[in-house]
């Protein structure tokens, strides 16, 4: 609680909110941002042209209207300009892009990743991905920084991934942002220095950066209770609470995958019995397919097709899993009260093939009102979710002060 | 986004910052707030007249301190003049309480509420309390409104209470708040002409409220991410995520009661089988204990005094839903990562008497860290939770805005 702001830092807050509108929304009217935004026509002019001399956006005049007057100039982000990395490292494979403002895939590449081999050891694999997308960078544009997505990571709640990605414009940016909250985690330095040495790096969950990446731009855009659920291996939930991540007081929320919902039922990895992921997780799909000695994320959607193909074995097991899905859901339905439960990772490809099953259990388990709300969504943005998600950390530093660098 | 508020906007925003701290910490010196509000003295000292002047707070001398230097006048708010009234409607009673600025208890009522009997019905009855409660209201007191929990009832996201109860300053008080939102729901219209046609009246939960005022002042008060645990014959949660109240999209958030750990287990009122309500709900322990034609809630709490006094059906009852409480705890702590679950309405008698079950099964079954993070607690207001957080709901009008009367 101050005094209040000052012209200054009124003036930044207002760069930010126009820059994020446009990186969200895409290309904009000056009238609809005058709206939207709340400021006066000359206001918004003045800050277009801020962020124009930054080349941090382009103003053109829209196409043809058909309607009399001088049309409202139309302010793009310049995404071909400024950009982040973004990697996510999941259990099988490392990916890798280089993601424009406004959320634009500009490049991508992808590696296998070893089995077992440690998040730290797959850095020279990442830093080869950048090189290679780096040679293609053009001459004159704007790297913000990077953003990383990690299969089955904390979420921490008071790291700076947090801090950044919460949407909200800060009555005041804390300028010790970077160095405060205690000693930088080994994970985290260690991809800075490889990655990222001289802006910021922002280290996520792979479930959660793809919910944030859904929230922002795609399927759950404008809904305020979400629950992104990602299988990649294990299973676990990016869940937005409010318009927020959930991260719960040390990081680890959003473990759903060890909800028991069969008690003494199989044991699972984490030392308890019965958990979600032992009936959901690929390895049961695979078992339940008489598939038990094969492995991965391959292996699973290989399931998935031998089922659409009319293979018993694995229609069987395609089923059975999904009624499970819909249990594990169901119990998160009456907890949550989401508007949307987004099945990702490759719990896409079960839900599609059995969403009967998963309604179905729903039916029949969630209390009415919760389950009529509910909407069951797979990922709009695919499999780059992850990507766009770990790019939006990234960015969230420039749009909370675009012209602070 | 604005340009900026106002002075008359930030004033009104500073007059609700200091009345908020001084309901919340009670009585603290204008040093104290210069420093905690992030104000000068001189505009601390302006501040503090205007509410005062309004006899919102009242200003006084500390005790001798020992130190050199003129001692700093310490402000009070004015709880035995500024009140709301509460109310909650229970499984089998009602409940009512007259409760100061400040959250402290001036006066309270109890009857019975007859089985079955409708909501709407209960309207007399809690008349009749505050009937009884006015009269010893001392000339030159101010009502501000009334709050309401009840028992089972889903939680309005869009409605007057998460409005009212989200702690916030909002940047611009919404002038036609109270009468937006669409149509106003029965209940809501009901209690509001019988319990207080002059003022705003809020209706909320049990588990809600409760919740709320552990959250504010209770157990739970610096807390972030908090479960409520609630029983009064059903079993439902108030939760704090990011120090707000999950409602979920439609308000019906927080239904743990309904999450089946049993798949196939006992029928439950729901419709669904296995819900933790039907292993630790208050029929399920009476049941435990052979004595499944009782009910309610004095019925319940005889078990555990029983089990105190060595009776061996009514410890093994204790110990069986004592198992199933931790099982159902240890779902919500891996899902949430919450800094306290609160054992509150008749659950906080079964968890005394059976916490070293309860602390096992989440040894057993939550993920470590979170559950190395979790503290375990019962409600440090008592059963006055309902009332304080009902009352709670009440104060947040004027505590957004002081002087709008």
């Amino acid at each position: 609680m101050r005094v209040g702001p000052s012209q200054e830092e009124i003036r930044r807050q207002n760069l930010g909110a126009l820059l994020r509108y446009v990186h969200v929304h895409g290309a904009t009217s000056r009238a609809e941002l005058t709206s939207a935004l709340g400021l006066n026509r000359s206001t918004i002019g003045a800050l277009t042209a801020e962020l124009a001399a930054a080349r941090l956006v382009s103003e053109r005049a829209p196409r043809e209207t058909g309607r009399a007057g001088r049309p409202s100039l139309v302010v793009r982000p310049e995404s071909a300009r400024v950009f982040a990395y973004a990697y996510s490292i999941e259990t099988d494979r490392l990916r890798a892009a280089r993601i424009g403002l406004g959320g634009v895939v500009l490049d991508r590449r992808q590696a296998a990743r070893p089995p077992g081999l440690p998040p730290e050891e797959c850095l020279p694999v990442l830093a080869g991905l950048r090189k290679e997308m780096h040679r293609s960078v053009a001459e004159g544009s704007v790297y913000v920084g990077s953003g990383v997505a990690v299969s089955g990571r904390p979420r921490h709640p008071d790291g700076p991934g947090r801090r950044r990605a919460e949407g909200a414009v800060p009555r005041q940016p804390d300028r010790d942002d970077r160095t405060g909250g205690g000693p930088e985690p080994p994970l985290e330095k260690a991809l800075g220095e490889v990655l990222s040495p001289d802006r910021p790096i922002l280290v996520s969950n792979v479930a959660d950066a793809s919910a944030v990446a859904e929230h922002v731009r795609g399927a759950a855009a404008g809904y305020d209770t979400v629950i992104y659920l990602h299988r990649d291996g294990g299973v676990e939930a990016g869940i937005i609470v409010r318009g927020q991540r959930l991260t719960g007081c040390g990081g680890y929320a959003g473990e759903v995958g060890h909800m028991v919902v069969q008690p003494g039922g199989r044991p699972c990895r984490c030392g308890s019995y019965g958990c979600w992921e032992t009936v959901i997780g690929e390895h049961a799909l695979l078992q339940a397919a008489g598939r038990g000695d094969a492995a991965g994320r391959d292996a699973a959607l290989r399931v998935v097709d031998a089922a659409a193909r009319g293979d018993a074995s694995a229609q069987a097991a395609v089923r059975q899993v999904g009624d499970w899905l819909g249990f594990g859901v169901a119990n998160l339905v009456n907890i949550f009260n989401p508007d949307m439960v987004i099945f990702g990772g490759t719990l896409r490809e079960v839900y599609l093939a059995a969403a009967a099953r998963v309604r179905s259990r729903l039916n029949s388990m969630a209390l009415p009102t919760a389950r009529e709300q509910v909407r069951l969504r797979t990922p709009q943005l695919g499999e780059d979710a992850a990507l766009i998600g770990a790019a939006e950390l990234a960015f969230e530093h420039l749009l909370a002060d675009p012209l602070d660098r």
